[in-house]
Parts: structure tokens; sequence; C-alpha cells
């Protein structure tokens, strides 16, 4: 699978202060990758930014929140690829505008930021692609949070990356935990440690189990269509509700995790990805204590802490 | 000398996409050290830690600026020793409250925030340190920025890192930059390149360029009482003033490069600190094309980039 490279550095993977009960912790700071402020999306980036040149287009099209590290890392490898960028924003439901955050970031760049009405996100996401067309306009429309098989191979070599420094560290995981947005990483995930006797959890964001599930599903299923020796047994696809907490929100025993977080790490877990899904890996490993040495994927989104008008400061 | 480990990552040193006419711009990513949010300060505080342990205090006191790495470093460190932290901060004559970015961190931790008017900053913090003497409290006085001839061996250290990539990548420096604070940083960077033939520059800050100067030649002095076998000619420290441009303050200039390094190597280089000192090492290399190879030290700060009610978003 060919890729641009954009991460120069080697993000760490280290046993954390903070353990919960008997099991370990071993984070992988993916939050520190070195382009445009790191996170998971940039690992995926490198096989999209590929496909986007190989398909010889001018311009992108995708949609996605104004907290994600998806839309913040899509206008950097635009701008980075001289191509034209229309992100369509979906807007809460909030008298409040969110500032700051990813949202200072993208003034950056020259993007086109579309508006969408959370309602009826999928007629406006058709019609305004529709509109493009019928104007004669070439593009390239990227599903939100990045959702292609090409870019799940970003965690399928991250794995590699993972197990060499596991080796290095003379540790074996149990299992691993990760927020799962839209599922990309967790699919890149579970392929890559497919031999590895490694339990994989993703941990509910954004969409319900079931649909977190299906989705997943389906992008492995894309995946072994571009690389037949992917063979993943159906089990293998293990996601945690987060017990009803919508996206954006959050809870007061996350946010006193943040601080014991930022207390025994120096680690700023962000609120809506990770906080969130470390806070549900504590809950679920202290009434299943069966894992001697865990693996929780920092995901990023650090801008995230510095979010304003958003639930999680309520 | 010893010290305590905060860092798990080694950052990157990498060929920028931005050149600056014929010179090649090889930057060293600090900014993405991976202990609270990154930044020069990380390295300085595995040594200022120790000094802390030996001296086996539960309290320190310091002072520094809402926006500086320092505080925000200083904040974290204290909480993982569980050290007790009061941190005099300077107010600046401004109506508008700092919100945002580093303020936003230093709410994750407990520490004492004691506001200091600029004027008479210095009795104030006198005033402040016999105070808790008279009431029988013992505590370790760090200066602000973390100026102790301890803390420069962090970037001693660092150098042997850049020169172990700088051979990797088959490359050789002509000079170095990087900004100016207190001079810490670069009484460390200076002692590290002493036999490289490497030009090191700091730009100015906050302080002018003949002050920048004097306080590198005393931190190196005292760093000689330390370790006597340190020996570097009085003309190794190079200072460039910045243009007159105040602390917290910025031009159009700058806040272009600034969209330049996003867009070319999706890098959001903070306002207060390396977004100043790269833009003036760039007119310093245009006005004096005669270095191949650059190295500038990306000292971090990257929370700035989300502030508001500071001079730089005017």
């Amino acid at each position: 699978m060919r890729k641009i490279k954009l991460i120069n550095n080697i993000s760490s993977l280290y046993k954390m202060q903070y353990t919960i009960d008997d099991t370990s912790v071993y984070m992988k700071r993916d939050d520190t990758l070195d382009f445009a402020f790191g996170g998971n999306k940039v690992r995926l980036f490198e096989y999209i930014a590929a496909v986007i040149n190989e398909k010889k287009v001018r311009r992108i099209v995708t949609y996605g929140s104004i907290y994600s590290n998806y839309v913040r890392v899509a206008a950097a490898v635009c701008a980075k690829l001289g191509v034209e960028c229309d992100i369509i924003i979906l807007e809460k439901n909030t008298s409040k505008d969110v500032i700051g955050g990813n949202a200072s970031l993208l003034s950056f760049y020259e993007v086109n930021i579309i508006k969408c009405p959370l309602e009826n996100a999928y007629d406006f996401i058709d019609n305004y692609q529709k509109e493009l067309k019928d104007k004669g306009i070439n593009f390239l429309w990227i599903p939100g949070g990045g959702h292609m098989p090409e870019a799940a191979w970003g965690y399928l070599e991250a794995t590699n990356e993972i197990l060499e420094q596991a080796d290095k560290l003379n540790i074996k995981f149990d299992a691993c935990f990760l927020p799962c947005g839209t599922g990309t990483t967790q699919a890149g995930i579970i392929c890559g440690f497919e031999n590895s006797n490694i339990d994989v959890y993703g941990v509910t964001i954004a969409r319900d189990e079931k649909r977190c599930k299906k989705v997943i599903g389906e992008l492995i299923t894309k995946m072994q269509q571009l690389e037949p020796t992917i063979s993943v047994p159906e089990d293998s696809i293990n996601v945690l509700d987060n017990g009803n907490i919508k996206y954006g929100d959050i809870n007061e025993g996350i946010k006193e995790l943040m601080k014991e977080v930022a207390t025994t790490d120096g680690i700023f877990l962000d609120p809506i990805y990770n906080a969130k899904a470390f806070w549900r890996m504590k809950t679920y490993l202290k009434e299943n204590p069966r894992y001697k040495n865990v693996l929780y994927i920092n995901t990023g989104g650090s801008p995230n802490v510095f979010m304003r008008g958003c639930n999680f400061e309520g």
C-alpha cells in the first residue's frame, strides 16, 4: 500500500505511573505524532494522501466534527499537497459557538468550511456533492473520519511499531483499548494484532456499540479485498458502550480522571475521545480484573483541552 | 549530574520543506516531548526535579509568565513529585484576561497562583519569600525559567542526541538558532556544541541582547563550577535582537510565517517564542547568506496557539 510520509518521530510506548488495581497500563502516545498536533488521523492520512495523489484530484470534499483530529489533519494535509479542501462541519444543537482548540487551528489554512445542520446531514452532504458535479467540478469524496480501507493501513503499520517496542520492554500485552469513532483505527489495529493474542476493545464515542461493530466489520471486508491474506475471526471485534454519554459530553468521574492522569503522568487526555475511553477502560478492568498488561492507544485530540463553548466545560 | 526521567520519546530532527533561499533548515521538534505538552523546560526540569528531591523540600516557590512552558511544566512536575507549588505570575499591563492555552492547563493542578504587579516584581518576590520564612515554612526558591546551572544539563544532554541524529542523516550543521528567554537552554546548547563548529544564536524574546548575553555568560560560569572540564570561549555567546517586538507581541510578518510553516510542514509555531525566533532567523539568514545547513530548535510553547486575550490575536 502506498503512503506519503507525514510523521518523523516514533511515539513512545511506556508504562504509566497510573495503574488500575493490579493491571499495568502502557500508553502508546500517538497524541505526540509530530504532524499538525498529532493523533491517530495522521497515520490514516499518510495513506489517504497517497490515494489523493494517485487520483490526481485538486480538491477533496469531506465532513466531520469541529472537535475531531480528522478535520484538523485533513486541512493540514491538503495545504501540504496544494489541494483544495471542503469540510462540511456538523453543527451542534447549541446556542454557544465553539471557539479555541481545533477551531483556532483551522484558521491557519484556507479551507472551505460548510456548516451543515445535524438533522438532515446525509441529504445535505449528497446535495453538496451533486451541486459540485453539476458545475463540472472534479473532486474526491472522503468519508468522515477517513473511513477508507486504505487509511486503516496506518494502524496495521502502527501495530508492528508497537510490537517492536513491546519486545524491547520485554512485555506481552493481554488487551488493547482505544476510542472508537468511525472505527477505521480499530479495524487497522485488529488486523495488525491478528496473531498476537491481544484482545482489542474500542470504546464508543459517538455511535452505539452495534453500529460501531458493523462498520468495523464492513471495513475489514474491504481491507481483505485489497489484501486477501488478511484473515480476522468475527469475534475479534469488541466494542464497549461508554454508558450513554453523548458525543462531546463528559461526566464528573471523567473530569477527575483527567486531573489524576495529568498528575501521575503529565498527560492531558482530551475530553472528547481519550479521557472517555480511558475512563471506560478503567471501569471495565475493575469489573473484569483478568488482564495483567494492557495497552491504551492515546489517539490524540489534545487541542480539545483548549476548547471553549463546548459541553465538557460545564 | 543526577536527573529524574520525565521524557519517554526522542523528538525528531528533520529537514523541513520550508527553506530560506539556499539554506536548508532542520528542526529539532522539542515541542513534541511527551510530558505536559513538551517544550524545552521539560528537559531542564529532569535536572531541577533531581535537585528538589536532593534538597528534600516539600514546597517550591518560583515565578514566570502565564505564556511560558516553564510554569506549566513546573506545575506538572510538582504534582508528580507530590511537592507543593507556589507560582508568582507577573501580571501584564492589560485590561484583558488571558484565558485558554497554558491558563487552562494550570487548572488541572493544585498550584498556588500568586499575581504580582509588573512594576515592583523584585520587591514583591522578596517579600513573599520573607513572609514564608517568617512563618517557618521550608521551601526551595527556583529562579524564573529554571535558570539554574543544573537545569542547563538538560540541553547539554540534548546536544548529544542532536549530534547522533545529524550523523544518521549524514549532515553537518553550520549554525543553530533558538529563542532566548532566560538563557538557560542556550547556555546548555553552547556548552554541548563546544567542539562542533556550530555557531549558536539565541533570539531575544523578553530581555534585550546585552542582558541575555550577560546572564548566559554568568550561567556558564556556574556550570563550570559544577563541571570544570567545560570550557567555552567568550565569543560563542551570540544573541540576535528580535527588532524591538515586546514580549507577547507579534507582527504581520510573523503571523504570515506561522501560516506558511503550518502549510509546508504541518507545524504550528507558538506565537510568543518560536514564531518570533524562527522569523528573526529568516531575516538574519537573508541578510547573511553564509550557512548551508541550519538547525532550529523548536522549544515548544504550542499551548500558546490557543491563547485568548493576549496581544498576538490583535
